[in-house]
């Protein structure tokens, strides 16, 4: 993989060509290569960890925060849970030659509409390498050919990583070609974003800037994933111990990740009887609370500070949650739907009434009822490993697995017709 | 309906409250509104004529042209024609509700994703009064507001239409906000198109320079139809006769249009036995013939002028016909999908093999395998009429109907499940 010497267009230029062959693979040989990529993981896993102590050695590097470097830390234990990644992506159903449609038209003609794979992903993602593995298996079992762009803080680790799916790509006559990694120089990202007609789909994982920086260039598809602004909204029936146990798991569970909960909206009714002990909870894992008036009225011994009008719509990814107290299940539809960002939202309640209201109404990718939304994840919904997560409505809404790397095909036989 | 005084941003607003209730209108009370559309075109067709007339007699419109002045022209067959277009979308399924997958999850939750509809969606389109109708049903059928941006060449005329449409809606108990008529003005375009969070989707119905200012302003989602650059090959081993009809019908049974053919492929195993056949035919019914040299050198009788470079990549939309010999299957799909627009393309063969092979390596939104590439088409799949077609990969492929218009949620229901 001559990775420093090419082009981004030259790169995709490559993947599209072997994306061909990605696409007519049968399952076998798409196994055998992800087989043999789980292997090589285990064999030389020596290289990936020297590769990465190299990043992590970096000048640059050693300017990160501890969580950042924590992310591009590999060990044999993360190395060895890759492996475990990709046989389980191997292991699922291929998506491609699904038939997702058939039947006789008016005309004769015996229509058949055919899951196909998109061709080209390209993926957009900050120093985590394990990303590179991940994202080139669910490309790989999808047919689809792959462009990465990782960061240039892993550089030594995505190369370590993509020789060794290149190789496992060639050890089942796939293309090596099918995989490409780009440098991560802040250069390439209007290149990879304006291949039109080669890049079939960009898929971002990174911040608000990285999304509006391809905003405002990109002519090919991307697939943004909004921001979590998820709630936990606790009806005046639900199971008080339930609520407080789904509260807190949302929030504080992983606080960093898009699926937390950044809200809890409590009904007026069971406000005085839940908030003390949920909010002793929270603040007890060290949850810093703000609420509103009547919020921090019932919140009993714990400390809730004043939320202003940008709590309710930020995103906190962080140790921090706002408490608001509805008069209804209207006005908590109402409240999720103004200020949620369409990503995960749950109630908490013992009505099937309630339930059905609130998850008809709610505008959202996905909706819980009595339970945490930290489920919103690929392999949480069984779909194996998800490559992203999208709140758009178009094309796939919720994990990006592999089907979600698909499109369809009419495949049309008749025996002469004309209109 | 208050049209003129209306700002664009306060239709799509008008049009996104009126979403929620569209969303949870059961099947019964779309029907009826549907149904009373239909009968209000029978019974108040001389208010939509009336004002056809009013918009063909404008200044402006004088100086259509006579095929754009066609479209523009109501009679009482197509008010006809437009209600039973309406009960036709009345009567197929409703998409809103479906449940696209159903599993237990490993955390015992239960996973039901449901088709939902996609909220607001906006249509631009050109001086085709029927086109209000139509799109309207699609949109009341699956569960969505609509907002109309037609021409101001026919404004009287949609008008006209859009109330009998919002009467509809009322006397059914649905809102009238949910069909939004904006007057057809240049600049309501980029207004229309930056509505985030509002507008759901823009699907643009016109020609490639609607396209490209939508392109260069929008921020909501878009769903652009490419042209169709679309093939009939003829393979060595086709029924030669059928070959003929299909490679006819392609091309001149309706030339206008996006499915239509533009180029003729045949392989140079049959050129001489079936080109001067076909060429005979086409010219016979008025097409402009170019070739390559050896179409050339096989044509017979026919006149076929000198192809040039671009005549592979032109979607003439006209009695125009680009002939060109190829070597051998490959060099048919290599052809297709160097200068195909991924429309729909077309290979006549009487083996199972080479049909396989076309339909395997082509891509396209439709692949047709001993038939005509007309039949991309709504109708003709039985999705009853559609709002657009798609040639992008993603969302959807191919025509747009009422599933189309529709998004997924995920709805999860547990008895307290945490991470």
């Amino acid at each position: 993989m001559a990775i420093a010497t090419r082009t981004v267009t030259e790169a995709c230029a490559a993947a599209k060509g072997a994306a061909r062959d990605m696409a007519r693979a049968d399952d076998q040989a798409k196994g055998r290569a992800l087989e043999r990529i789980a292997e090589l993981l285990g064999e030389r896993s020596d290289e990936v960890l020297e590769a990465n102590r190299a990043d992590l050695d970096d000048e640059r590097a050693r300017s990160l925060g501890s969580a950042l470097r924590d992310r591009l830390t590999l060990s044999d234990e993360r190395v060895r849970a890759m492996a475990e990644g990709v046989r389980a992506v191997a292991a699922l159903p291929d998506p491609v030659g699904e038939v997702v449609e058939e039947r006789t038209l008016a005309s004769g003609i015996e229509m058949t509409k055919v899951r196909v794979p998109l061709g080209v992903v390209a993926v957009i993602y900050e120093a985590r390498p394990n990303v590179t593995v991940d994202c080139a298996a669910l490309c790989i079992k999808s047919g689809n050919a792959i462009v990465l762009r990782g960061s240039s803080y892993a550089q030594r680790s995505n190369a370590a990583l993509a020789a060794l799916v290149a190789e496992g790509l060639e050890s089942a006559d796939l293309p090596q070609a099918a995989v490409q990694l780009l440098s991560g120089g802040r250069d390439e990202l209007a290149e990879l974003a304006t291949q039109e007609g080669v890049v079939d789909l960009v898929i971002p994982r990174g911040g608000e800037g990285l999304k509006d920086a391809l905003k405002a260039v990109a002519t090919v598809p991307v697939m943004y994933a909004a921001a979590g602004n998820c709630h936990v909204y606790v009806h005046d029936d639900a199971d008080l111990e339930m609520a407080r146990k789904v509260a807190v798991n949302a929030k504080v569970d992983r606080p960093g990740v898009c699926n937390a909960a950044e809200t809890l909206l409590v009904s007026d009714r069971v406000a005085s009887d839940f908030l003390p002990g949920v909010l002793e909870d929270l603040a007890a894992a060290g949850v810093e609370l703000v609420g509103d008036e009547r919020a921090r009225a019932a919140a009993g011994d714990a400390e809730v500070g004043e939320a202003s009008a940008e709590d309710w719509d930020t995103e906190y990814l962080d140790l921090k949650m706002a408490v608001g107290i509805v008069d209804s299940l209207d006005a908590a539809i109402d409240h999720v739907n103004s200020h949620g960002t369409g990503h995960s939202e749950a109630i908490v309640t013992s009505s099937e009434e309630a339930a059905e209201a609130f998850a008809g109404a709610v505008d959202a990718a996905a909706v819980y009822v009595n339970a945490s939304t930290r489920f919103t994840d690929g392999f949480e919904f069984g779909m194996g490993a998800e490559i992203g997560n999208s709140t758009q409505k178009l094309h796939a809404r919720g994990p990006i697995g592999l089907r979600e790397l698909t499109t369809t095909k009419y495949v049309l036989r008749g025996d002469g017709q004309v209109r």
